[in-house]
């Protein structure tokens, strides 16, 4: 089994954010790499690890930071394969490492997901391998549809919440 | 010549920002389409294309818009494909159209990038769409390559001002 | 009995502040339905709901929505009928929310109300209504004095509290 | 005739942003009044003006004002029937009045547009006074059917428009 | 004993936070009222206030309020003495507030403080006394004086604490 | 003639701004300083100007500053007499400066007016030395009234513009 | 033992903050001071202490203050010596006390750090003094190394959770 | 002559903020280099520039860069000497930019000046090499005290502008 996608977070205490894309891999079966490398403290593993990404079969990759969140621009930097950010909330509601990922200068883009949006950074890594990858299509149509499941369920219990004057439709 | 990739923007007005990730398209040959359609003012519009883009072989759509930005997340609702975001400053320096645009639910991602970044665009659907082609891949790489050209040249340029304490390392 | 008003909100994590209108219509009786769609995870039902609102009976709408909220505008632009909007705060204080419901574009206004403004949607609706039904409309000055009391009497239980230098007016 | 709205800015220096209110509701004939009025200097003239709207027949009041922008709440505080609050953009981007006119405590809505947005509030007026008249629900629908054209033309435009890897959809 | 200042806030929720100015005036012992009354929904009860201040010998009104706060600008329209107005935290961290307050156009000042500093209204008060009254300018210098102590008191707390390569200055 | 006001900028740079302040003063007859010195630069000017300021009979100082507004704070903290802030908008639109002055700690306030607001530090600057001077309270009420024949003479412009719809009210 | 760094602060509540640069000296052997001043309550020991603080010794001041921060601003104004500021979280997220501290006018800099920042500015403040003390660069060289130690330790613990699809790079 | 300062902006279009510090060094006869290299376009020569800086003889590095500023950081993670960012603003009025440089994560300070403060970020340079530099040190207390003759002279023309009510002091 070789990993498709790679999750990089800037720290551990940014996992209970992350793991919400590992634990999305998981169900869909796409086999993932998870790991923490600091722009700032590890720059020469970071390197590493971006330059080599592609040629280890790496599709896409993933990475978490906060703050003046470097890491998913610094990568970017240096591989061809696409990058998505995902703006970790440490401080400002989020508002630092937001900016500090999206607004990359012409060049490098960064696929900038919501403030600890890791589940759309997973959904949105499967959607960019399907484009060539006829299974994983497949799959994606039907995580999709099973969203929509739950929230008819959701309003089936709403429907359940009586009110005097609630007319139901 | 079939198309790869769908441009989109809300309103006409948006042209001179979305224009540079069709030259961008013209510049790497990738065919593409360029409409406008607007999610309030032509919704049927928007969910025929949307439903239809992955049928008629579209790999990436990328969405442009300004203010209630939209129209990224409709059309990531009702397709498949990645949808790539580019926010228009129309208004509040932008940051109406890129809160509007990345802070998308669970389940719905939208791929952002900076405000205005439509070249960006361009270059992040190349690189999903390599993540399947390799043809396309080698573009990107020498694409990238060729900034990092440019960055070159304008640091020789820099190096023939002259100051009197300068020291040229 | 006919629904006049309908309640929809983007998922039934809301409805501790959605809640508020519709208690505020079982005060008034007015009658009127509540509903979860989301623009989208269910497109589709959005689309049906917003089309055939008018036809029902339905003389306003209210959609409650959070982060990037696309709810209210995407059914303002499938109905005549008016939509207001109520910004949910799911992340940045409601900010993100109050501008991608606010900033609509010219052709489609939302009628906004503040951040986690149920209640005052509830009483927007009623106005609206109240411009064609004198009924409503003596029902609505009753509330808006009903208001005043509450304020009278909290002065006079602020009253009470005493400080030394305090001279009564 | 007489008039069914009643536009009220807060300084003359802010018509050229209410005219486009105005403007549609010449194109809607609709009946209506325009006139300056300050919250801060002529305080007992609002209070007339707002205390006797309704009386005088007047369906909706629509009141732009910029920065600390108070008019739009202080009418709303002394008349049942709507208002709509256009934040006029004079400093701060229009943040200022946004937030100033939106943020209204519970009990006393306003209707709330985008920055500058006068056309969408006439829209709005005519939506809220056609709940209850028939014929000028038809004008709105005829209206919002327009808009589509507009942006149909304009794809069009667009359309003519020659990239070397464009392809026609 | 007849009041020189004149407390108000729009809420009686307000009030933990506007008790430190009553308190300070107790403290300097500067005689004073202390009422809730909403711009909103007793605006009849504000301009009778607002109008008979200065005749009942008032010299200064400090009026505290939050979200789209209205009532330092409205109470300020209505009357020639000067009003300090207290933006009260009720919702985004209080710059609604602030905004509300301080943005006022020409013609109608608010002198605004902090984000919640009734404190500090308190104070300001009695320098704005002060500039006509020589004993009150007195009990300020004393208590601008006090102010000092206390922090070359905390000073010495935290001079006991120790670190291994602390230096004593 | 003995100054009773002290207008102080940060730069000379502020002229533009803060001379509105000095032309109030000269159409209200109201003796005044206007001086440049700077928090940053002139650190020992400041403190002699803020310490003699009472001694030489000032009632009220108006200090303007941009960016990070340390002078009126500053001047505030070496007085007993009320300090007026105003911001300028010398970059973030203001917002830096606004911050900078209003968010005094506990103990030491700043009167602080809307950015760029310096005709309202005037006005403001008038109506605190009235509290004690009966002569200026008359010239203050007068003033004020002088403001709403201004807005009613802009309404009677506002008549002359004619809309097909438009019904005089 | 001479102290090399001067840590102040404006209020002893900011310890909690301040003392992670004390902790951080004490671990490099850094003599230091720290203490309480400030630049409103106490203004003539912050000026006492400023001009006093470069023929003691010292060679570096860390300053850490909240709200309207102006005390690193006004230190500075009176040293020749770098001054950091650490902006501190006392209300608005550490925003009002960010920019109060970073915006200083041309001529007077202070080196600002991120809010609660006091770790890093003990940091900056041992690079600063390394400048000129080959000693302390080495210290600063191993202390950098330390760092990375940190995040590779933490990236095993992260290698030991387990997922279905991980794979081990 | 060796290079004392090394000035590194991300793009020469930086070049019009950036030589402020460069004149500065020129007016102080302080021996600087400056060079443009992208954090993201020449990742490997922003390495070794940054690793080889030290060892070169520089004491201190200033970077400059807009929208998501990673240069300055990405530097500072590679040398052990101070590093000053500068946020340019490219866009958003340099929030962005102040955001991405300043709230760097514990361990890697930048010291970060104001948006554009390019002449601040020199005068802090110097100050920081003058902590081990008493020649330097003696030019930075001359360059301080030339500020002060700047703000004096402003203050003389001020004096000349002739206003009725003025009173010199």
């Amino acid at each position: 089994m070789k990993a498709l996608v790679s999750i990089i977070m800037g720290s551990t205490s940014d996992l209970g954010v992350m793991e919400k894309a590992a634990k999305f891999f998981d169900e869909m079966e796409i086999p993932f790499e998870i790991n923490a490398l600091s722009a700032h403290r590890t720059p020469e593993e970071v390197e590493k690890f971006a330059k080599g990404a592609k040629d280890r079969g790496i599709k896409v990759i993933i990475a978490g930071a906060g703050m003046a969140a470097h890491l998913p621009g610094v990568i970017a930097a240096m591989t061809p394969i696409p990058v998505i950010g995902v703006p970790i909330n440490a401080s400002l509601d989020g508002m630092d490492a937001l900016l500090a990922i999206v607004q990359m200068p012409p060049g490098i883009p960064v696929a900038t997901v919501g403030i600890n949006g890791a589940l759309n950074a997973g959904i949105l890594a499967a959607q960019m391998i399907a484009t060539g990858d006829k299974e994983l299509m497949e799959k994606t149509i039907a995580y999709k549809a099973s969203l929509k499941q739950k929230i008819v369920k959701a309003n089936q219990d709403l429907s359940e919440i009586s009110f005097k004057f609630r007319v139901k439709s």
